[in-house]
C-alpha cells in the first residue's frame, strides 16, 4: 500500500488497510463465533474458519454495500451467511449472533490499529535509543542558545537532545497508557442478544461473562464494559499519537532550522534530491516529519468532536467520523514514526559550526557578567551552568524507560 | 475506487484517486512541453505523447520513490526521461525544463479537483432545484417551530427547507468564487528557467509569458503569478468545501431529528437496515452526510494553519501537509454531495404529524396573544406571519443562482 | 481593555468588549423600538432612548443573568423593561416586542464586528501601500531563494514580498466580501410577531418589510432573510478573518527566519527586549503575529462545526459556541492586523547582507548552467528570469484594489 | 469575572483571571527571591514581599507594556524593580536573578491552572457519586434503547447513565494523571545564572538542585526538567479537560434529546425561560455544556500544534499562543463542570415516559423473537440482558475512584 501524495506511506505497509481491516472483522466474527461454541452456546456444528469465505477480491462489494446501512459489517455478514450457508447451514445461522455492527467494526479496529500501536512503540524505543546515546556524546559540545530566533546564553547540543528525548519519552509513556479494549454490547449495549442465546446454559449470565472474556482473549484486547457511546479509547489513542507527533515535530523543526546552511551545525547525510538542482541536499525526512505534525492534532480534534456529540445507545454520524479519521492519524504516525528514526539515523552533527556559530555570537556573555557583577566576582568557565546534570537527569529517565539499569 | 470506512466513497470514483494525480501529472508536463516546443524555445522533436509512457502500474514505484525528494514528481520525471531517453531523446532532455515539482503537482492538484468542484457544482444545482420544489410545495405547510429543543410558535415546512436552501446557495456562491490557478515559477519563483530557455527567442519574456498562459489553457486552469508560498487558492477551496458541509450537515442534522420515530415529521423511503434488526429503517443517508460535516472543518483548519507556515521560496512541510488533506477533503465533499441529493430525493414529508405535533404542543400562541394583547385585540389567524413571503425570497434568489426566470 | 496573556491585545481597544457588545444590544432595542414607532406599528408613546438606562455597571448582572436563559438578551431586556417602567409604561411594554434573543444578539454581534472590520480593512490597505513601496523599492534586490530551507536559484527579496502582498490582497478580498447582516426573525424566523403587531396597519406584511428595511439602515446592516440557523454571516466572516492572519502568519515566518543572526537579512528597528539580556534585540511583532497565525484555523473551524451542527428554529449550543469564539478570533485578527502594520514600519533590508548570503551560496547557478548546455549557450545574466515582471503584475492588482491608476 | 458572551463564566471566578495571573506571577518572583536567600545564595536583605508592590491597578500598565517584549514578565520586572529600588536596594539587584520571562510564566500559569484543576476534580468527584446513586437507582428502569436515531432493543436507563459515568470516570483519570510542574531554566534552560550566583556556595551545582526544589514546593507545583520547548505538560493538561468536556458533552447531548417534549423521558426542574415566551422550560444547563464540548477539541488543538512547532531553547510565537488558549480552554471547563452539576442536580427522570415509549415502540422485541427461534424455544423476560450486571461494574469503578469500599 502506497499514497501518491503522502510520501512514505509505504512504510506503514499494510496496517490499517482496507484489506487489514476485512481480515480483522472477518477475525472477530470468527472469534465470536468460537466463543459461542465452546461456551456451549452454539452447536459445534456452527464452528467454521470463516477467513476461508472471503478475500481481498470481495472488498469493493463489502464497501459499496457498506452505504446502505452506513457499515461495512452488515454487507459482510451477508456475504459470510450466504457462502456458508449451503455447506454449513449451523455456521450461516450462529454467526454474529449476540453482536452488533458496532461490535465487530469497532473491535476489529482496536484489532487493526494494535499492531500500528506496537510498531510506533517500537520505534520511540529506538528513538530513546539512539537520542540517548546523542545526549550522552554531546553533552557536553558548546552551542549558542536561542530564544525568539536571537542568540541568548550558551548551551549544549546534549542538552537540546535532550528536550527531544523528554518529548520522545512522553509520547512512549502516553502510547504505552493506552489500552485497546474489545466492544462487545449487542445492539443496544445490554447484551441482551447473548444472554438470551446463553439461556440454555446453566447460568446465562455467568455464561456470557466467560464468553466475552474468552472473545476478548481470542482477538487479543482488553475486557471491557460497552463503550458504544463512551468513546475514550479512541481520543485518548488519538491523543498519544498527537503527543509521538508533536515531539517528533519539535524535533525537526529543530533539524530544519540547525542544518539550514546559514547554520550548519547539523547535517542530514541522505538529504533528498530535487527536479530541477541534482547537487541539492534537502532534509527531507525532516520536512516530511514536521508535515505529520501540523496535520495530526486537527485529526485528533476530530475524534474528540466526534466523542463529544455521542448520543443514544449508537451516535448518528459521530461514531462514522471516526474509522477513517483514526486510519489516517495512526497510518500517518507510523510514518513519521519511521522517518524521525531515519532522520536520527542520518543526522550529523558538527560541533565545530556550533562552536563557530557560539564564538560569533555577540553578547552571549553579558549575562554571566551580570551574575557576576551581582556576586562581586569575575566571571569564569563556559557559563553552561546544570547542562550535563539536566541531561543526566533525563538519560535516567530513559534508562528506566527502556528498562536498563539506572547510570 | 472505494473505502471501506467512509462508506459512499466509491461514489467520488476515480476523483483525485492517485492514478488520477498520477494521469494529471503527466499531463502537466506533456502540456508544458508541448508549450515549450509551441513557443520555439524547445525543437519540435522534444514533442511526445508522455501518457504512453507511464501507467497506473507505475504508481507505488512513483510513490515510492516519492519519500527520498519529498513529492512524487522527482521520481516520474526520472522514470518518463529513463523511458523516452532512448527513442526520444530529444523529449527526455526537454521534459519538465523550466519547471520544479511543486509547479507541476500543484497544477496537477488543481486540474484533479476541477471535476470534483464541477460535481459538487451540479449537485447543488440539482440540490437547489430539488429544495425550491419542496419549499414552494410545503409553502404552508404549518409545523410547530423550536427552539433550544422545546416548543416555540409555529412555522412552516416551507421555511425550514428554505434555511436549508439559503445554506446550499451560500455554498454555491462560495464554491463559484473559487478559482483554480495553474501554477508555473520554476525553482524560486522567478520563472528563471523559462526565461534562459527562452533567450533564443526574440523577446525571452514575452515568450515566457505566452507560453505560460498557453500552458495554463491547455491544462483547463486560471493565470496566476506564482503562489508557492501564498497558499490562498488552497486556503478558499477548503473552505469552499466546508461551507458545503456546513449546509449539507444542517439539512442531515434536521432530518436525522425530524424522522425520529416519536417526531415522525420526515421519513425516509430508503432507510438502511441492521445487521441485527431486518425491519429496522435507519435515515442512514442522513447519518452518513452529518459524518461529513463533523470531519470537514478540521481538514480545512489544516490547510489554514500550512498556509500561515509557508515561507521561503517552498516551505519545509506546510506544502506537503496539503495534497492529501485537500484529496481527502474534496472526495468527501463529493460524496457527501451525493448523499445529500439522494437524502432529498428519498424524503418523505408527513404533513399530518406536523400538524399534530402542532396541535399537542402547549403553549405555542402563548406569543400570538400577548401580541394581540398588546394590541388590545383578539389573536386571529395562523401566527405564521411572513412565512410564506420568506419562503418566496429564498425562491427568488435559488431562480437566480439556476439563471431561471424569477417567479 | 488588555489581555494578560495575549501582549498587543490593548490595541483592539474596546473592540467587541462586554461593554460594546452591551452598547450595542441595547442600540438593537432602541433601533428596533424606534422602527416599530416610526411605522405606525408602535405608539410615539413608545419611544425612548433606552441607552440612559443602562450603563456598564450593570455588566455583571446581566452577564450573571444570562445563565439561566442561556443568553445576555433576557436580562437585558427584563432590565429595561424594569428601569423603562415607571415613567414609561409604554416604553416598557414595547421594547423588544416582535424580536427574539437570537436577533437581537446577532444584530449586536453583527454591529460590533463591524468596526473590527473596517479597521482590518484600514490596515490591510496601509499595508498594501507600504509592501507595494517595498516591493517596488526591491524589485531588483537580489537575494538567494531558498526551498525546503537550502539555497536554490538566486530571486530577488521585491519578488518574495509581493508574495506577501498577494497574501494581503487576498485577504483584503475575503473581508470585503464578508456582508454583515442584520438578524430579524422572532421566535421561528417567522416574523410571526411583527406582522400580528403590524396587523393594525393596513398592510401588515409590507408594513413588516418596510419596518425590517428601515431597521437594518438604523443599525448599519445588510437586509437578510432571517438566518437564525443559517450561519454563513459568521462562517464567512471567520474565514476571512483566517485569510488575514495566513497571510500574516506568512509574511512574519519569513521575517522570523530572515532576521536570525546568522542571517541577517532583514532586521527589525524596534526588537523587543528581555528580561535577562538586555542587548538581545527580538523580533517581538513578528512572533506576536504568528502566534495568532497558529490560532486562528482552529476559532474558525470552531465556528464550521458549530455552522454543521444546526438544527431547528434556534439550535442546542451550537449558536452559543460562536460569541466567544468570533469575539476572540476578531479582536486578534485586530491586534495581529496593527502588530503586522508595526512589523513592517519598523523592518530593515539589508541589501548587502542577501549579496553575501548569495555569494556565498554554492550551486545556486547549476540550474542556470543546465538550461544553457541545453541551449548549447553559454550562461549570462543574473539569472532572475521574469522575477520583476512578477512584482509588476502583483504591483498592478495592489493598485487596483487601492483604486489607484495602474502604474 | 464574567463574560457577556460565555453565559456562566462568572462560575469560573478569578481563577485564571489577569489578576490571579499577575498574583501568581509575583508569588513565583517572591517565592524564588525567598529560595535564594534561603540556600544562602543572595543575601537577607534581598528578601522582600513583593506582593505589596504591586496590585491590580497596575494590571493595564504590565498587560500593555507586555508587548514590546512578548510577555508581561519584563514590564513586571521592571516595575516590581523600580519600586522596590528605593527603599529596597538589594531586593530590586536580586529579584528575578537566576530565572527567565518564561520560568515565571510558565509556573505562574501552572500555579493558576491548579485551583481550576481541582475545581473541577471536586465536580467531577460530586457527578460520580451523583451519577453513580442515578444508575443505581434506574438500574432496573426500562426503556427503549435508540441507535441511528431509530428504536432498537430495550435498555435501562441505569445503563445509559453508567455510560456518562464510564465517560466522567474517565475524565477524572485522565485529569489525576495530570501534573502541573514548575519551570526553572533560565535564559537557555542550563540554569547557568543560578549556578554561577551559587558559586558562592560550597557546591553550586547541589545548591542549585536543592534551591530549584525548594522554589517548587514553594509554589506547590511537581519537580520537573526545563521544559521551554517540551511542551507535554500543556498538551496533556489540554486533553484532560477536552476528555471532561467530552464526557459531559455526551451527557448533554442525550439530555437534549430526551427532555424533547416529544419524549419527555427527562425532564429539567429549573428550565431556562425565553425573551418571547415565559412559559417555555429550556434545558439551558445542557445548551451550555454541549456549547463547551463543541469548542474545547480546538482549543486542545491549538496546544498541540503549538506543541509541535516548538523551536530553539524558546520558541517564535507557539509558546505566546499557549497563554490565552490555555487560560479560555480551563475557564470554560471549570465552568462546564459546575454546569453539569447543576444540570444533573435539576434533572428528573420520569420512568412512565420511557416505560410508554417502549410500548409504543414497535419491533424491539423483533431480535429477541430471532434470538429464541435459533434456540427453539420461546422468548421470555424483559430482554434487558446484562444490563443490571454492566451497571454493577461501572458502579463499582466509581466507588474504586472514589476511594469507597466496593459493592
Amino acid at each position: 500500500m502506497s499514497d501518491l501524495l503522502w510520501p512514505g506511506d509505504h512504510r506503514a505497509g499494510s496496517l490499517l488497510s482496507d484489506v487489514s481491516v476485512l481480515d480483522a472483522l472477518v477475525r472477530v466474527e470468527t472469534a465470536w463465533l468460537e466463543a459461542l461454541v465452546a461456551a456451549g452456546v452454539a452447536p459445534p456444528a456452527a464452528r467454521g474458519d470463516l477467513a476461508t469465505l472471503v478475500s481481498g477480491d470481495d472488498l469493493a462489494e463489502v464497501a459499496v454495500g457498506a452505504e446502505a446501512g452506513g457499515n461495512p459489517v452488515i454487507p459482510l455478514v451477508e456475504l459470510l451467511r450466504a457462502r456458508a450457508g449451503g455447506p454449513h447451514p449451523e455456521t450461516a445461522a450462529w454467526l454474529h449472533r449476540g453482536l452488533t455492527s458496532q461490535d465487530v467494526l469497532d473491535s476489529a479496529l482496536m484489532m487493526a490499529c494494535r499492531p500500528a500501536v506496537l510498531r510506533v512503540q517500537e520505534e520511540l524505543r529506538q528513538q530513546v535509543g539512539r537520542l540517548s546515546r546523542l545526549a550522552a556524546e554531546h553533552r557536553s559540545t558548546p552551542m549558542v542558545g536561542r530564544t525568539l530566533t536571537q542568540h541568548a546564553v550558551p548551551t549544549t547540543f546534549g542538552l537540546k537532545v535532550s528536550t527531544w528525548l523528554s518529548g520522545v519519552l512522553d509520547a512512549h509513556d502516553a502510547l504505552t497508557a493506552v489500552a485497546l479494549p474489545v466492544q462487545v454490547g449487542g445492539a443496544a449495549g445490554t447484551l441482551a442478544a447473548v444472554v438470551e442465546l446463553a439461556g440454555s446454559t446453566a447460568d446465562p449470565l455467568r455464561t456470557t461473562r466467560d464468553l466475552t472474556a474468552a472473545f476478548a482473549r481470542a482477538v487479543g484486547l482488553a475486557e471491557a464494559a460497552p463503550w458504544h457511546t463512551t468513546r475514550t479509547p479512541v481520543t485518548r489513542l488519538g491523543d498519544a499519537a498527537t503527543s509521538c507527533t508533536d515531539a517528533w515535530g519539535h524535533l525537526a523543526r529543530d533539524v530544519l532550522l540547525l542544518t539550514r546552511p546559514e547554520i550548519g551545525e547539523l547535517g542530514v547525510a541522505d538529504g533528498g534530491g530535487s527536479s530541477t538542482m541534482p547537487g541539492k541536499q534537502n532534509p527531507t525526512a525532516a520536512v516530511l516529519v514536521r508535515r505529520a505534525s501540523l496535520a495530526a492534532p486537527h485529526l485528533a480534534a476530530t475524534l474528540h468532536v466526534a466523542a463529544a456529540d455521542s448520543v443514544d445507545e449508537r451516535s448518528d454520524g459521530a461514531w462514522h467520523t471516526e474509522w477513517a479519521t483514526l486510519r489516517t492519524l495512526l497510518r500517518r504516525t507510523v510514518v513519521a514514526a519511521e522517518q524521525t528514526s531515519a532522520l536520527l539515523q542520518h543526522l550529523r552533527v558538527h560541533p565545530d559550526s556550533m562552536a563557530a556559530r557560539l564564538e560569533a555570537a555577540g553578547g552571549v556573555r553579558s549575562e554571566q557578567r551580570a551574575m557576576a557583577d551581582l556576586r562581586g566576582v569575575e566571571p569564569t568557565g563556559d557559563y553552561l551552568g546544570a547542562a550535563a546534570a539536566l541531561v543526566d537527569t533525563v538519560l535516567d529517565r530513559a534508562d528506566r524507560a527502556l528498562g536498563r539499569a539506572g547510570r
